[in-house]
Parts: structure tokens; C-alpha cells; sequence
């Protein structure tokens, strides 16, 4: 069973190593309301309130960064996923 | 009688075997403020206030992950229901 | 004398008994900020802010879910009427 | 001298004899924050900052249902006045 | 030197004897957050946001009723003039 | 090195003399919260979050009303400067 | 591995030595909420929530001033990083 994501919500899941990356990234683990990075496991289709369909940004395998306070959190099979609106994802890390 | 949801808005029944899946998908039912999965039981026809109308999608049978704190609670026969806005529904379980 | 609602208003007559069906529903009395069920008894014509009309959802002789928050109360030989915008019904409940 | 109201605002008489009727009705004075019942004494244009004029709902002498606290208040010779935008008035009293 | 306000703004200029007219209007110099009568002493040209000029509805010597917090308050040789927007006027004192 | 504003921003030089000026005009500088005068030395090209360009209204060596609540204030050179948005700055002073 | 921002986004490396330039351009440093100079170091593709793609006006190498509390903050390899969207950048240094 998945989680699908509606209107333009982004499904990520937190990884506690994605955090540490080759070239030396650290984000600071222990400061609150810091962006932190995780993984996008499944993505809405982007249709807007108005019927509209936005073509998203990001996609399934994809490392962004965003901010925990702007995402709602669900634990599955001991995994902690977040699922927020694409606008409120930071950016992408680009390897 | 049933209650028809107006505009954009969907009836959801919260049951409690919900969060426990084959798969082992369980939340947290300690947690305040965090997402449950509810079944879809009625949808509104997704008009807007300017008289347009747009596809809802969900549809009755659906289970959906939702935030309480985003829906109106009501009683029915010691069920609980829940009624909130699609666009306040966080994603469709998959199965 | 009788109050016709402006805009998208609706006017509701609130009376205990609707709150009992005959199958059975029956929402929380004691609880605050929960919905409750009244009837429509009048109904602005839709027309919004620019000028345009919206078809109104409901009619008089609905039976409606609604929050006691969301609207004004006042009071006509001892009945308790609110008053609305429709957008803030919930749903319309359906024999 | 009077007052003009701009835009799409209404000056409100209030009477406390609008609150009797000869049907009965009568609305709680001692309550606040209460609709209150008052004559439409003057109304603006109805212009919208746009500069489209949109056409106004109520007209002078209409007696009309409106919440104190969505009013500006002036006094004129003793006699009370409201001044408040169009939308904010509830519902038109219907002999 | 003088001020030319910007946008949609109105420059108004406040005098004591301007709140007690022939027909003996007279607004509660004592009680805070009235409206008071102020004349109209420079107005902009209207434009919007977007670059859209909207026709002024006040004009050079007309008496409008405002409320002060709502305006910038500015001192020029010992008289005390307001600047708002003209949305804010509540109305214009017709002779 | 300069500042270029950008948006609809305006760069402000305050200089205590620019509140007096020979027809005697005196901003209360000890009231806080009160609008103040200064010089225009930089704008922004006007273009808004949409891509579209609306033209400025004030120019390099306009002497404006502006409140510094509404501006962002940088120090260069001993002297401060004020950034804020065109909509923000209350009018021009016409000499 | 680099940040790749979203929308209109801009990412910005902050420096102390920036806040000090060749024309003695110094920004105060222990005042909290003051704009602070940094360097662009990426940017999103402007696209807004709509679909549609927006010229954005700051290029990599740009020195820019913003505010701190309008920024997302972030370390990499000791240097803090800022993300923030384009139109909370005050204004370009031009040299």
C-alpha cells in the first residue's frame, strides 16, 4: 500500500543519511526549523484548485531540501515520510 | 438519511482498523495533529464559489490520508465522520 | 415580516428535534463547535461581489449541516434563526 | 448636510423602535455583538476599486439586518448612524 | 511646498470647526476611533498596482468623513493633515 | 558601489535638513511612527512578480513621504538609506 | 553536489568580507534584521505557481542585499547558505 499524493503534494522520505553526502553536505542535525533533505517517493499529478494541471518540478528519485514545519508527518513501516506542496520544496540537490 | 458534502467538500469515515494495513502502514493514534487514513463515504460535485465546476478526485471507497484538525466532526449511528475541503485531503492510499 | 438574505446568505431555523432522525442520527448536544443540522428557510440569490450570480446549492426546505461559528444568530418569536454564507454549509442532508 | 457614502457602503439609521415589529419580532439589546435591525438612509454608487460599478442590493428606506461591529459609527443630531459596506449587511427586512 | 499623494491616496486636512456644521452636525471629538470631517486638500491620480488609472471619486474641497487610523498623520506649519487611501473615505459631506 | 533597487523598489536617502524646508515645513522628529521626508536616489524598473513593467511615478531627485516602518535600512558611508516599495511611499513633495 | 533552487527562488553565500567593499560600503553587523550584502551563487527558473516562467532579474555572481529573516538558512562545508524568493531581494550591488 502508497501513499498518493494529491493536487501538487510532494511525497519525501526522510533519510538520516541523506543528510552527510559524499562532497562533505552536513546539514545541522540538532537546530530546529532548519531544511533538511530527503527523497521524493511519489508526486501529486499538479492540478491546481482551478481544475488546471501544472506541469511539477520535481520527480520520483529526486534529493530536495525543505523545511519539516512546512510538511505534514506519517510514519510507515518504522520510516518517517512528509508530504507537503511542491512550492514549499527549497530546492534540488543536483549531484 | 445521508449527508451530500456541498462544493468541494468530501465525507470521510474515520475507522480505527484504517491504520493498521496488510502491508503494516500504521500512525501514530497517539499523536495529536497528524495525518490519519479515512474512507471516502460521500463527495461534493468540486463547484466553486464563481459556479465552475471542476473533477473531484476522490471518489466514495477511496482511503485517504487527512488531518483532523482540517475537517468538521459529526456523529452518526457512534460512527465518526469527518467533512473537509479535497484540497485539505493529503493523499489517496494505494493499494 | 420575514428576512431575505443577501449575496450567497442563507437563513436557517434551528429546532432540536432536527438533530433526531428517525434513523437514528444524532449529533453531539453538549459538545461546542460541532455541527449542528437546522433547516433553510431562505436563500439569498447568489449574487457575489462583482456582480455575477451563482446558482445557490440549496432551497428552502433543505435540511443543512452547518457550524454555529460560522454564522449570525438572532431570534424571531422565541426561534433561534442563523444566518450564513452558503459556502460555510457543510453539507445538505439527504432522505 | 449629508452624507454620501463612497463605493459600494451604506448609511444606516438605527432606531430602537426597528426592533419591534408589529409580527413580534425582536432582537436581543442586550446582547452584543447581535444583528441589529436599521433604515437604509443613503448608499453609495457601488464602484469597485477596479472602477466597475456594480449595482447595489439595498435601497433608501429598505430596513435591513446588519452587525454593529462591521460598522463605522457616527452621530447627527442625536440620532446614531452606521456606515458599512454592502456585503456586510446580512439580510433586508421583508414586510 | 506641497504634498502630491501617490496612487489612489488622499490628502486631508483636519480643523476643529469642520465637526460642527450649520445643521448642527457634530461628531464625539471625545471618543476614540470616530470618524471625523476633514477636507479634502490634494488628491493622486488614481493608478493602481498594475498601472491602471481609476477615476478619483473625492476632490479638491470636498468634506469627507474618515477615521484616523487609517491615515498617516503628517505636521505642515501648525495644521495637522492625513494621508489615506481614498477606499478608506467612508463618505463625502454633501451641502 | 550603488544600490539598484529592485522591483518596484525606491532607494531613500534621509537627511535631517530635508525636514525643514523654506516654506517652514517641520516633521515631528520625535514622534514615533510619523511619515518623514527624504531623497529619491535610486528605482527599480518597476516590472511586478507577473514579468510586467508598470512605470515608476517618482524619479532620482524626488524628495518623498514615506514611513520608516514600512522600509528596510541600510548604512553606507555614514549616511542611511532607506528601501521600501513605490506603493509605500505616501506622496511627493511639490516644490 | 549542488543546491538547485525552485521557482523563484535564488540561493545566496553569505560573506563576512562582502559587508565591507573598496568604497567603504559597511553594513551593521550586530544590528539583528538588517539587510546584509551576499552572493548569488544559483537560481530557480522563475517559474510561478501558475506554469508560467518568469525572467528572473538576478544572475550568478550577482552581489545582493536581503534580509536574514526573509532567508532559509543552510551550512554546506562550513559556509552558511540562504535561499530565499527573488522579490525579497532588496536590490543588486552595482559596482
Amino acid at each position: 500500500m502508497k501513499i498518493k499524493p494529491l493536487f501538487d503534494r510532494v511525497l519525501l522520505k526522510l533519510s538520516t543519511q541523506e543528510n552527510r553526502t559524499e562532497s562533505g553536505f552536513m546539514l545541522p542535525e540538532t537546530a530546529p526549523n532548519k531544511p533538511e533533505i530527503a527523497l521524493v517517493v511519489a508526486v501529486g499529478d499538479g492540478t491546481n484548485l482551478d481544475g488546471k494541471e501544472i506541469k511539477m518540478k520535481v520527480k520520483v528519485g529526486d534529493k530536495v531540501l525543505f523545511n519539516r514545519y512546512n510538511a505534514d508527518e506519517v510514519k510507515f513501516d518504522d520510516t518517517v515520510y512528509y508530504i507537503l506542496r511542491e512550492i514549499d520544496i527549497l530546492g534540488v540537490m543536483d549531484d
